[in-house]
């Protein structure tokens, strides 16, 4: 609750206006003024380190500023995620940035040590899916997670899967990205006894439409302890997957 | 190519007709007088045995009827499928039919001998696809394979599956039937190396839009040698896998 | 790893087979036997008391074959869903089992002490929304969950969802399950700092496309931390959230 | 009615032409010279001093002609819609045009004074939503209205738009455009007690399948006083907002 | 703004308790009491005397309950919707309901004089399409407007429709209601110069998709001033008429 | 025109009213007053005989009620769609009514002598097909039709379809009736130089959706001529086929 | 029936082949040489002076060489559809070639008089179906008809429809081509009593879904005689009108 | 099994490891190791020569490298899918490669000798099938198949495809391949003896929807023993129509 509140309640304590002025007064405050807005609050506080900005359809201007601004307000990660090339490279004249091309992300200031309960594993049907995978991967590991991928494990060359079945099974959350038939969600999900993410992507052609074929699969997983997000949606999975990490 | 046409030419050749005579006669003759319905005739000489009515929408007499025709020509083994048990129940009264509730098939006769090349693995991913598999085991049998059942070896429990490799490597041919996520058929694609044909089930709720998405999950298998029939059509794939088990 | 192995290994060592007649021997176990089925086991030994029968399609006879085999294993406490109320009056006859109507569940045994790190809450949209809203309580609570449940709180009367935002943002997860247009997941989603799990239900009619309105609603969530499971699958969120409330 | 069906009627009444004359040539007449096309007159005289140009897939000197054309008739002020930059720069060189590029919206005369009972909100779920929702609100403004423009006021951030609601509950129409979920209607709808207008947008990626999501979310919507109009359809939802505004 | 507030500002005026104190106090206060809660009060006594209840899945007992309830809050007439016949008969036991078992919707209490600025129109394409209008049109009256029904006025009959084309330009607001394929909305938009709803209706059969075909119909209206509802939904575009019939 | 119009130009002819008494009169008239209702009674002048009643969701007394009011009006043909067997035996109590209970259509008074320009061909796919079929050739008989019926020809059996490629070459019109894959429409398309009529029906399962694949087969046929209807809509297709067939 | 079975027959009657020779060698020959493949000798007799080619994928190279092939077999009108601006521009030296740019048709040789029993209208919504609508007019027109252009004459505007109902009604066939809502089709099928062919376009945005909405509404009208083809294939309409417009 | 566990079988034997070690290193040792990676090792073997590069999204550098180590491998045939000319060329410039630029393949090594049972049909409905129909021949070349080729025989032209009954009747397999409305698939299955695979194409316009037109239809052949692959996966086509050819 902001100091207005307050110097309301303050004035009303001090006799110069009536309980009808603060009422009033209360009445238009803007809601965040109003206590709610703790929510945001309390996220920055928690999040520490990491802010996150969505780069898609912004000026590499507006960007810079809103590093500007963050770093004044003491954050010392910024993830920039969905950055072109261009963009990038215009930013990292007056800006110290590391870009990853394959995920189009920017991240601005130090990677924070990992702090989460365990580890996460991000997994890949294919080697397309990987752009999509490094999303989420880096998003977790700037908020501060230990990441294992595996790559190209998909469900139709099971060996090269179950020969990881043992990081699979030390991990705390599996993120399982995959196109096509979406299987490897389920295959993953049997395998281990944690959360997964499934992440389906629109790597594919023909009756994959668009990844429509891949949602559909790992949202009918018969394997329980699977949830789904939005196709190529790896910074939301990378999000979550830290969420769960960072149970305390 | 059956005598009119044979009588035809003889009159031609005899003198009683005109050429002109012989080109009108055989313009007229249906299709199937000009050699290509040997198709027809070429399949029941393959199969033996084995034909095949489809009971629904059938009267019991009308199944009877057509079973008595097919006796007289010859047919050893029928096979009814989408039988009733109400029409099952009347037909038995008259004829010598074992019928099976869950595939819900009848047949007429005894199954043949298997004279395939090797064996048709049946693999379900739950046990509400055995309806289906059992349609598909049972067409399969009636047309002389030998059939192994592996149900309820879902991917979510991939131990179960793999129990069974040596069955699945040893088949000549995979039927993979499973509903939800259909991520069985590209498993069992990956594992082995001879065609596995998918049947989509309509097992499952919400998100499944009625076997929709196991439809799609199999068609973008990405295991090689995976072909997919209509949702729930056992018959289909039981007929094809016979077809492919007796190349010669 | 079983006996089996291990006889082996003892009959190599002792002199009894040679290392080929060893390889074959390693080579032919099924998979389980591997050591790979360890999954399976340490899925049991941590859910502890609780075990899961899906009750669809099967008999009072066999779920209480089930039940009789669970108890022998020394399971404590038993979960049935989608139990009608005519299989749950037979299996009443002769086992102690409590139904609730609801949500269609039957339990067996004591329901555990909650040991998560936290509560659940369950919210929904409407009133209709509760036979799912329950499966989901009641499966977390089987699982040894603290749920708080805040029905009818759907975003076209935001106050009454505000009236409760002491009780999301104390929550380590919220499940939040609505019909028709499915805003309930972003709006709780941007109110707190925890998982929240979506489970879209088949409550509307006309455009809501038996869920898929809802589904896809969820799945586009613009609030981070959001992950969705399948149309009106109670059972599957509940089991998620116990998962992320036991994270250790 | 024009004056040709006046002259018939003087020519029968002054026994120039029979009744049966009368009758065929009544008879022969286009529709709108039998009154119905009052229609379009009635239209013209209530927007006064606005008219409407639809601009996409016109040359510019179309465009140009259609202006003309207006302007001899009295318009004031014109509209253009899907005017693109290149077309809008070339009917600049010889006509006073103000032009927006947010929008591709044109516009020609002076924005009339707001005449309307009340206030127009736009609302908007995030920024990418913006042009649409200048589309609309510049549509509004050009017939008469005053427009109050929310915009970022996506439900996932539920204080910035609860920190509006004076402006929310002042309008008189709320125009609620939002792609991705389209929660922003059905919380705007149960907020406000005036009617709302969804826009859905296309704004998003994968499973928003072109803002199927958010149409689907916003026909759904369990709010009072919500209806819907096409995607993307700024210009729709400005004018009915309009003629909801100019009730008399 | 509630007594809580109020006495806990008197309390901090009369220095019983702290500013501190009082913050806390304010911020823990149910949203509601914080003053939006206006929003539903507001509703209350704009509606006067009509107040709706969603029969569907509700016990003739619990309606009744909350048809006392509100009666004693002083509520004048009642709406219940989707009031199947064997409710309303045990209701009407107790209580004095008038039911119309075509649009199977509940009355309680008088339906009040209209009140609106002009009439509403509610035109169906068929006949089997006015159980939904008529929803439409009980909904508006017990809102206070006068109906003009227009029914089967199809427009593959234009004259029939055309007949009315009075009544329809005297509308204030018009409800276009069809199926199969909806195009009553767009003709009457082209005729008229008001609002015009527009409501799908699931009559039809084959590539209508229970109201699909009209609902993406109505939404592509080349017509400006219409805007759509969900398929059947007759009671929210008779509320929505209201909203817009009653504008001050 | 009707007499009312006549009056008006007669009064005005004999001085009684003024000129603008008569526009304003004419004005006023309905819109089937003014001729274009001629459509209708062209229609029936040219029809003769047969006139329609659509009995789904009719009372037998209603549909009773029509036939009387028809048979005033001199109908001598009457034919009743999609009527019940219930409907059809009350019916046939105080009316001399034909029922044909596999198209559910009821004729009464005679079918007339065909007059058409040449034969109709109605052809289907399976014999799931005939209830369609028949609705079409009743339809069309009806209509003073020669129709010639090809059943059960479906492409997985080309030389059925081919040893009637007389009749078929010899129609004027072809009605293509069949589900599933819904081939026949294109192959028919191929062979004939008149109109194809298609007519996709929801016989099948699985992936057929309700006829989907079937309309969206017929509708991207790459034969030239070929046209389409609503799913089971043998009435509109027979209908059709006679217009093409009266041509003159 | 060529001269090689002519040729057969008489070797047989020759007594230089014997009965088992011919059988054979009719059995050999391909399918067009056993008389079925009149079907293209009477297309092509039947129509006279007009071939078609999809110009589509094809080179101009491969375009003239079709076109000088056609010419010596006497064809006086060539129609190429789907033919590029560069295409026809190198067509064009070498070759006497009218293109029209709006519907990409190409025309070589002269449009023959017209022979049809009537007028064909081709109608339009809006002015951005026009190409579709040439599409239609031309082929119409090359195969011999009289064409009457109706353009931009949608339904929301109904009396610029109406102002042409003589042509309307003195048409054999009116092909109504329509994007958005589709509606044209129904209000003609109104009108008329004549065959509609109505043509879907792509034209509109948003939930048009590429014509997908357009061609549901022409599905479901409830105007009898209107039958649907692809969306933009006006070649398929006019085609088909020419049929039916040549009925004899 | 590799000589890992071999080594550990021996040491255990020669007493250098316990049992308890043995049980822990096999326990450990990757699944490929333990026997199951047979699958892959005996896919080798059997394809002898040829070897599969997905070339879609590999640079040409890549592809190269994955040549050399598949050379150093004895692997004698590669086949490169989906290359573009540009990774041709450059591939071209070190590696002797035959590149199509129809299928977009391309093939280092020699194609080896055809010895399936029997010769492989690839039929296409039309011209612009034919890169995909090449992608399944040059496939089943390139592991040994004799293949037939078919193209341009669709159903709209019956006589076409007729005529070539004969290569038809003696395939082993037949790849039938169309757009649009996919009736080929159903048309050969039931003229022929054998599997057919199905591969729908994205050739068409409108509501081919991409290809989901023929899939649909392929989906729902009435003939039996055809099944189906994804819509423009002419290379699965190709290596399940060569596994079963190699049937033994």
């Amino acid at each position: 609750m902001n100091n207005d509140i307050r110097d309301t309640l303050q004035a009303l304590k001090d006799g110069k206006i009536t309980v009808d002025d603060a009422v009033l007064a209360i009445k238009k405050q803007p809601f965040e003024d109003l206590g709610y807005a703790k929510v945001d609050h309390h996220r920055k506080i928690r999040q520490g380190a990491a802010e996150v900005i969505y780069g898609a359809g912004k000026t590499p201007q507006q960007i810079l500023g809103i590093i500007d601004s963050m770093k004044k307000d003491g954050v010392k990660t910024i993830l920039i995620t969905r950055l072109q090339d261009d963009q990038a490279n215009i930013i990292s004249e007056t800006c110290d940035i590391k870009y990853d091309q394959t995920s189009r992300i920017g991240i601005v200031g130090e990677i924070p040590e990992a702090d989460g309960i365990g580890s996460i594993v991000v997994a890949t049907g294919g080697t397309s899916d990987i752009p999509v995978a490094e999303e989420a991967a880096l998003t977790a590991e700037v908020h501060g997670n230990k990441v294992i991928r595996l790559y190209d494990v998909g469900v139709a060359g099971l060996h090269r899967l179950l020969s990881h079945v043992d990081e699979l099974m030390d991990a705390k959350v599996v993120i399982a990205i995959a196109g096509m038939e979406g299987a490897l969600a389920s295959v993953i999900g049997g395998l281990v006894d944690c959360p997964v993410i499934a992440v389906p992507t629109s790597v594919g052609y023909g009756a994959s439409f668009g990844g429509l074929s891949a949602l559909l699969s790992m949202l009918n997983s018969c394997a329980s302890g699977v949830s789904v997000v939005n196709i190529d949606n790896g910074f939301g999975a990378g999000y979550l997957a830290s969420m769960i990490n960072h149970r305390y």
